[in-house]
């Protein structure tokens, strides 16, 4: 098994904030895809749509301000029953959000992308939050000559 | 053994080119650090320095146009004994860039961060060959409260 991890400190939002932007249909369409349907309570499935594909996430934890669990449910083989950790904390003026996307069996290069996408997904995630304006799909930033 | 894993690609840039802007003191202080000396020989040292820290890297292979294996020989604790992958090729107009700093021993939260930032500094090779500039430090994109 490997796993994808990152790290990313939001300035001047509470871990409240943060939460709320990946825990709300607005709030993901804001940083991640604009085609973003479905319900986000607990055991609900959210749908993250893009070009031709996407992922269906069952929400499996909720922890207000503090932890979001996601099983990916539906999308890209290599995807099915990976979990995707969000843990947030306040650092001084900052949120800090510890990601994780683990379970994956292989490292395939799909993987490696995967891994990039996120990490500027994840800055877009901060730039809505610092600025009021994020990057998400189809505005999405373009890492290789896969997307 | 954990690894960070990344992919970018670059468009209009041969993997000549792309090989170049990681194996020469110029190409690397353009998307790196700008405070990069040493030689970039094999079984040369090329030290990487920040704002109070940085990474010493030995040259252990160097493929043209194909392959770099850099080991890390100075640095912090959790580094040291790492090794970073580098492998290119050319895709269409494309050279894909599969990046690999493997060897890590535990998923420690500096390894959530290096890999974030590993990720912005790919982006900043990618724009530094597609558009003549890149943003090393002190010029680079700041990720979170560690820098």
């Amino acid at each position: 098994m490997v796993d994808i991890l990152h790290r990313i400190g939001i300035e001047g939002s509470t871990a409240e904030q943060v939460y709320e932007a990946i825990t709300t249909i607005d709030g993901l369409s804001g940083w991640w895809t604009e085609r973003t349907t479905g319900a986000t309570g607990l055991r609900d499935v959210i749908a993250f749509r893009f070009k031709d594909d996407g992922f269906d996430m069952n929400v499996a934890e909720l922890e207000p301000g503090r932890r979001v669990l996601w099983e990916v449910v539906g999308g890209p083989e290599e995807w099915i029953g990976t979990r995707i950790h969000w843990d947030l904390r306040q650092e001084g003026d900052y949120t800090v959000v510890l990601f994780e996307h683990e379970g994956w069996r292989e490292p395939v290069e799909f993987m490696h992308h995967c891994s990039t996408k996120w990490g500027s997904f994840l800055m877009s995630l901060k730039q809505l939050l610092e600025t009021g304006k994020g990057a998400p799909f189809p505005h999405d930033v373009h890492i290789d000559n896969w997307g």
